[in-house]
Parts: structure tokens; sequence; C-alpha cells
């Protein structure tokens, strides 16, 4: 070989593009369902109905919410307006959180986090709906 | 420049380098907070209450469903068994539901993928309750 350490480099950085297209074709063919996740979708009804400030006020709560490090993902929102019977859209606020196991949602329970959460907007909503799902 | 040729080639490699270096650093720091998300979530009651025969065949039914093109995610769930006040563990089955856009949720419902669902299944279930969220 005229140059072996220019071969050698080659062949490394070869190696460094690979990785990341691997990577992608990764992504793009994973299966659309969701596995081995733990889902805490929350919804909130406000004591003041219809109350616009109440209602950024609980959503900026939700946001220093997404901060628990014990969170895999997370999504805060609003009823899109899909009027159908069977559509509750009555709620103002949806927090829907996604954590690796069961245990890292007792733990985010008892965060300080979620509990000065708590402290800090539950003077706000009149009712919350709670549901937790494992995989089926 | 002794060897031009080589100090691009090596300014090139860097550059291919560095993009899945970045890619990486974008997951990891990425936020937590989804964006950009239609949100559809159904919880299931069944006809006959605590049927495991039934609620296989509900699963079943959604696994199909699963395979409408234009879901983003899905995920298809029971009750995670969390004991509170707040928690509605009552329901069967769960299904959740991303899509890119409104109108692709509007497209799904429509969809015959979805349309065999309900003309094969809706006779399990007693009840049904959807919650449709966008972001906040």
């Amino acid at each position: 070989m005229k140059n072996p350490s220019r071969r050698s480099f080659i062949k490394k950085a070869s190696v460094a593009v690979l990785v990341p297209l691997t990577g992608a074709a990764a992504i793009e063919t994973k299966p659309k369902t969701m596995k081995n996740i733990f889902i805490h979708q929350v919804y909130f009804w406000l004591k003041n109905t219809g109350s616009e400030a109440d209602r950024s006020k609980l959503i900026e709560g939700l946001q220093k919410m997404a901060k628990i490090k014990l969170l895999k993902n997370c999504h805060i929102g609003l009823p899109a307006g899909t009027p159908r019977e069977v559509v509750d859209g009555s709620y103002a606020v949806s927090w829907l959180a996604f954590f690796k196991t069961k245990a890292d949602q007792d733990a985010y329970q008892v965060d300080p986090i979620h509990k000065k959460f708590v402290e800090d907007y539950s003077h706000l909503w009149s009712k919350v709906v709670v549901y937790d799902s494992v995989d089926a």
C-alpha cells in the first residue's frame, strides 16, 4: 500500500458515516404500535369553566411538570373540537405522560416538582380524571 | 499546502462525521413535550364486563386498526392497576392514536379498516369514551 495511514482513515470515516444511515433506517421501519410503556393520561376541568386566564395558569403549571426527569415524553393538550356523540370535549386541559415503567410513574407521583404542581395549581380545577394504561 | 486533495478529503469527512454526532445530540436534548400532534384517546368498556375472551377479541380488532397508514403511532392498553380516587381503571381496553393533523384523524374515521373494525367489533362494547386533543 502506498499510503496505509490514509486508507485506514477512509475505512474509519466510512464506518462513522454508516452508523447514522442504519439509525435512520431503524426509525423509518419501527412498528407503529408503541410497546413497553406506561401511559398516564389526565383530564382537568376548571372551577371557573371557560376561564382563559385559569386555563393559561394550568398550562403554565404543566409546563413546569414537563421538566420532571422521570418523564419519557409528555403532551399538554386542549380539546380538538371534534364534536361527536362519543367524544368528551368538555375538559379544559389534558396532560399525557409517558413513563418507561410503572415504578417510574409511582416515583413521579411523589416527585417534588409534582407535589409543588398540586400545591400551586390544584385550586384551579374542579375535577380530574386519570387513566393509567400498560401494554395490552 | 503540500497535499490539498487530502486536506479537502479530511474536511469533507469531518463534515460527514459531524452530522451523526449532531443528530445524536439532537435526540438526547430534544424537548420532552410533544408538539404538532393530534391525539385521539379511546376507552372501551365491554358488554360482558370482565370477559377475557371478549377483551382479547377487541385487542385483536385494534391490532388490525394499527395498520391504518394515516396513524403516526398507536398504543393498545389495559388498566395499569393504579388504584387512586382520581384514577378510572374501570375500562377494559384503551386505544391511543397519534396523527400528524386533525385532517388525518378525520380521514382515519372513514378509513375502510376503521369502518370494518366498528362493523366487526362494536357488538363487544357497551360504552366508548373518546378524548381528542391538540397542542395547548
